[in-house]
């Protein structure tokens, strides 16, 4: 599908749900709230869906929003590369062969949407419907500019990130003339780090393992320390990229658990290390710099796992 | 004058040096390299300097960089506001009126340069120059993009601040695709902590005490702590952010022991509260978000005098 057919079944259809991912991030959001504005701009009914719930990290996105009430017609899943990442509340629209498009940026993209639009050079989700949106010409409100420029941030680390294109920049230019306050977003996506975050980090800190000659780092969160803190689970996100910040690591490994024995890992990496791959042999993916996925067992089992894998890497 | 003029300048002269402002930052620095490359691409000899050398942390930036031998006969001062910024191993030139033209991006300039080129509008002094070698035709080098961007991104906090302009956007879309590897300059701009700075934070976020309804945080660093940790003080320096990064902090003080008896304390507030002010009560200053100051006693003396200068804010 190219922009023009996507804008053509946007004319052609009505009565939207979209779908974003479990464990929502600012792209998913983003992509998610812009898209279900652009939609109700053109007279058309849509809604957007979190299998869980919209995190309060990102209340600036769905301040106002009301869900309305219609008989779902079209589905659109957004930056969603994987069914699996729908969740369990979410699952049956897959299962049921009922998502008539995804617009996605993750090359490891299932292709399990009756249509799908892929760039897996685009540095978010977010980014695509901006193109897009540029080219159907139906101007955007300040509302969209901003859910648009909050998941280009987010998912480039505020233009840190190699992912950070010349388009991501581009577009971000264009974006901040809406005048939404782009540095108090930053602000709050960024830098502000509530109490119970803080005491995660704390905690977390003191797990951190250094492995191959400090190249690689492990650092853990577990049910227990997560629950003593008392916060949700998308304060956690930005928590992944704590070990690979340490100076000479080259692998940093999150380690998060999910239910007793069920742990989600989530890999960051430099230049050298293809984080893609490194999670593909657990049954995971993602980028080439940050991925994911999932290991079963004891904490001591999975903390041999991994640094089984990474010993393999050769560092 | 204008770019042409300033354009001119350069094809009209020779034996250039450029000042950079001590406790040099990626701005002035990059302006610095930047400029200096440009001149000898052109032909022309020109030289940097910083009254306290160039420190570690830059030196992607001069790497290969061999001063070269001429009689200097025309000074340039790149990003340095007021001449006190030049510090006393490049003061002379401001006293002795050596310094031909100024290039800034501060409001606050002083205009002490014979000529003066001042956009307080820029996010840095970097984007001028960006702009200026836009107009002024000549293709720039991967090394000369490499600086300008280096500038642009650290003054922005990698474009997270409010003066992160579209322009300053616009010039990283045009700067990144020379290919340098601007996410390897930001990892090591913005990320990477030495173990030794890990090991001090987990240190003093243990000190972290919060008052006045958690509105204000005050940290502490004793030499015993600082010691232990094994690092320089300079790697102190970016701490004293960490308070006001806790949500709801409107003041974050942070207390770093100088001698036995003798503390200096790091003020950084936001919106609501006058930093500055605030450390005129004890003999420092600053500026209005950011200041300093030194008390004396015993740790304890310090913590009374702290909340209770605080508690007269009134928060």
């Amino acid at each position: 599908m190219d922009f023009a057919q996507i804008g053509r079944c946007f004319e052609e259809n009505d009565c939207f749900t979209i779908l974003t991912h479990k464990s929502p991030d600012g792209d998913t959001l983003g992509a998610g709230f812009a898209l279900c504005a652009y939609l109700r701009d053109m007279g058309k009914k849509a809604n957007v869906l979190n299998g869980e719930g919209f995190p309060d990290r990102y209340s600036f996105m769905y301040e106002g929003y009301e869900p309305q009430e219609f008989e779902e017609k079209f589905v659109i899943a957004v930056d969603i590369a994987d069914p699996k990442l729908l969740g369990s509340g979410l699952a049956a629209y897959e299962e049921e062969g009922r998502i008539d498009l995804c617009i996605d940026h993750h090359i490891s993209n299932k292709y399990y949407a009756k249509e799908s639009f892929v760039d897996g050079n685009a540095s978010a989700a977010c980014l695509i419907l901006y193109e897009l949106f540029k080219e159907l010409g139906r101007p955007i409100s300040k509302h969209i500019a901003m859910c648009l420029y909050t998941g280009i941030a987010t998912d480039t680390g505020c233009f840190k990130y190699e992912n950070t294109t010349p388009a991501a920049h581009n577009a971000a230019a264009e974006l901040i003339q809406y005048g939404f306050g782009f540095s108090i977003i930053n602000r709050k996506m960024f830098d502000i780090k509530s109490h119970g975050r803080l005491a995660a980090e704390r905690l977390a800190a003191d797990t951190m393992e250094f492995f191959c000659d400090y190249k690689c780092a492990v650092m853990i969160l577990t049910t227990e320390m997560m629950d003593s803190c008392g916060i949700e689970p998308a304060e956690f996100e930005g928590m992944a990229s704590i070990p690979l910040s340490v100076e000479g690591v080259e692998i940093g490994v999150t380690v998060r658990q999910r239910h007793e024995q069920v742990w989600k890992l989530s890999v960051r990496t430099t230049e050298t290390i293809d984080a893609s791959a490194f999670c593909k042999q657990f049954g995971g993916g993602g980028h080439i710099r940050a991925a994911g996925c999932e290991l079963k067992g004891t904490l001591e089992q999975v903390r041999v796992q991994i640094t089984e894998a990474v010993g393999r890497l050769g560092l």
